[in-house]
């Protein structure tokens, strides 16, 4: 009997290249295909929400598979989670309706990136957040974040080499919040992301955060769908994929 | 004109063999010394407050070195922190007194403990905690703290291998505090340590919230002196040097 399984996994990226299975180097993908494959003896396709890249970390990636199996959704988490490497963990696994579909059927994601603004580096946790020296004002940044939040179209942040042909999404939430001692946790959520748009948005953030520019060149920016005159791309380490939303469970 | 300087460094553990310089393999003292010979020219002796063991990681660890030389305090933390890896941090600096002895001088140390307490493994910061899936009977555990807060022989907690002549230690807080999702912090200040004490205490107070021993148990442990008693040693990656007391800075 065909059934489809819904995984929702925790992963730390800094082993991978990313999410998508590929012929050279460790995905998160291919690292559970294996696992299943050895699992049921089939060659079984998994299907994420979406592609995190190269060293983005996730608190709650989800990704399906169907399977004519008569295994259960305990025996396919307890089984992965003894396979798998202590840096991927399947916190839950569901059997849903054969049509559910983690990319097609994702209304939103929400990611969070981690930024230390403190002169001195913090070595414990220093693989999960961007390490940035000069004092950020950060009232600077939080007054950008209004103009990120709403549809527009973000293509100023999208990276190059995979664009879309529609880069219009909608920003239901933007915030940059405190947490610990001079560390600042970004969060968004929205419809969709570009390639790269997060890191995108915090590299340009953080431009504005020293200075470099104001708000209101920030907002130019967004205005402009020119990548060329955002900010770098902030580093892998410090984002992560921390929930995919889909219609029938409601938002919390 | 001779000069003694106190730092006060964060570590991350897991790429050394323990503070202490060795021939064989990296130590954070060792790392410290080569950084310091490459300032100064000079072959100097790092005084730590104590030895932390391999893997064990440091929030506030203290050491100090007396040198002649017209550097300053700022210059010595910017050099080192220019010098050294990212997984130690110099997060101070201070010109103390010439007869200040980091060891000698330390009135007492703060150790933190990191239990994790649920069926599946978090991926993310897995290499500061310790695992345990079987969930743990947390009030015995809390309640058999009150047996080792105060003065007490714990030799039954003291590593094979390093006697002491004295085993008594006096314990002056010990509380497991509960942070996050079933994240557990155990914090024990002492006016001294045995060797691997805290992880043998840990290791210990597993066993007893698994089930396998009393509270009642676990305090005729501690007054057997008898290590082959006690619990197995808990893994270095969950164990913090937190904090060194001296008596000139009173406490917080």
């Amino acid at each position: 009997m065909k059934k489809n399984f819904k995984l929702t996994l925790e992963y730390d990226g800094a082993g991978y290249q990313g999410w998508q299975r590929q012929k050279n180097g460790p995905t998160v993908q291919g690292a559970l295909e294996n696992a299943l494959a050895r699992m049921t003896g089939q060659s079984l396709s998994l299907i994420g929400s979406g592609r995190t890249d190269s060293g983005v970390h996730a608190l709650g990636q989800v990704a399906n598979f169907i399977c004519e199996t008569r295994l259960g959704p305990r025996e396919f988490q307890n089984g992965l989670n003894s396979l798998l490497q202590p840096d991927i963990a399947v916190v839950d696994c569901a059997a849903v309706p054969l049509d559910f579909h983690a990319r097609f059927d994702a209304k939103g994601k929400l990611y969070a990136y981690h930024l230390l603004n403190r002169p001195i580096r913090v070595p414990v946790g220093r693989q999960y957040h961007w390490h940035i020296k000069p004092a950020l004002d950060i009232q600077a940044m939080r007054s950008a974040l209004a103009y990120i939040r709403g549809r527009h179209d973000f293509k100023a942040f999208e990276g190059a080499g995979s664009p879309r042909s529609h880069t219009v999404r909608t920003v239901v939430h933007a915030e940059l919040i405190p947490c610990g001692d001079r560390m600042y946790r970004f969060e968004i959520e929205a419809d969709g992301f570009l390639r790269y748009m997060v890191r995108n948005i915090v590299g340009t953030l953080v431009e504005l955060g020293k200075g470099k520019i104001s708000p209101r060149e920030f907002n130019a920016i967004l205005g402009s769908r020119n990548r060329d005159r955002a900010g770098p791309t902030a580093p892998a380490q410090g984002l992560f994929l921390v929930r995919v939303f889909y219609e029938e469970e409601g938002k919390p």
